[in-house]
């Protein structure tokens, strides 16, 4: 399938490159285009399946300066965070009450936008055997469709279990992970970890 | 040691009789006293150790109507979450870039606050082995002592990892997982569920 991924930055590129192991066409977006990248709105054009991997708190403004019609019906999978580093510890610029995920569904509703793979590191996101044993990946949002074809990239990806919490209004509370996770990577001095739901 | 269980609810009651069943002398308070109860000041006068099973809405107003030298000193353990139900689905009243355990701790500095226990179900917090296999339980808080304490504590409730993930402003990292939480109780229908942190 063709993919456009859209940022370039360490979570793109680990992306974009699983993407294109798995044998999928990737184009990726900057905001300028050069060094093998189209912009922003050449990715989401190309992609038949898109994937945000801005920083959250720009990942609105990229998808305003990509055409309409190159958005429409299309899947978006919603990696990013809305992190707020200007705060220390960091904080979350959208929380609670609203999240980055709801927000990209909200003003662009021809998309059909799945969050996922937003509470671990970009490195376990493309490869969660890095983790050892059983541990989740979380997917919400409002497309039955959508969500069927992101888990089954889930499973290409590696993971194992894919737990689906219901509509993108479950991106509040993956997105307020990220809380967590910070504090224990602080704690452990790695990345390489994850959650497991035991029950 | 003499405990003061703030709270009469379905949280104070199973931690009171945890308590009790590991040898605790425990005064539970409530608004009005009666029925074996205390008041709020009574009980939290008699306990050298005090919890906060209150609701998370008023857990500051029970405290403000103790009196401050029954207070001082004294390690609490705030297993209360700040959750909002009039919205739906619930949200908490205070998020990430303050907490109801960083309130607390602000408002009374001679208390030692200690948050634990509430990423979990009432029945969990003191049976862990409901939900089986290896789950976590997480402390934050700014007393080294009063940590080692309530970790020594929820070692004898049974649980058998205990995650510090530092001071008091950590309670924003796990009153946040109340979110998760929700989401996955409306999943799966039971609350006898918990984290794991792999790695």
């Amino acid at each position: 399938m063709k993919c456009g991924v859209l940022g370039t930055g360490v979570v793109g590129k680990a992306l974009a490159s699983k993407l294109a192991s798995l044998g999928h066409q990737v184009m990726m977006g900057s905001r300028s285009a050069g060094n093998g990248f189209g912009t922003f709105a050449e990715a989401a054009a190309y992609g038949e399946l898109l994937v945000t991997c801005t920083t959250g708190t720009t990942s609105l403004e990229v998808l305003r300066s990509v055409a309409g019609r190159d958005l429409k019906g299309k899947v978006l999978i919603d990696v990013s965070n809305p992190l707020d580093f200007s705060h220390q510890p960091a904080t979350l610029s959208v929380c609670n009450t609203d999240s980055l995920g709801e927000m990209i569904q909200r003003e662009f509703p021809e998309l059909r936008v799945v969050k996922a793979l937003n509470t671990c590191n970009y490195r376990v996101m493309v490869e969660p055997g890095r983790v050892p044993g059983e541990h989740d990946v979380f997917i919400a949002g409002n497309d039955a469709e959508a969500k069927e074809q992101t888990t089954n990239l889930l499973l290409a990806f590696g993971w194992q279990s894919v737990i689906d919490i219901g509509d993108i209004s479950g991106a509040r509370a993956t997105e307020s992970m990220m809380l967590i996770w910070l504090r224990l990577f602080g704690k452990f001095g790695s990345a390489d970890l994850n959650y497991r739901i035991v029950r």
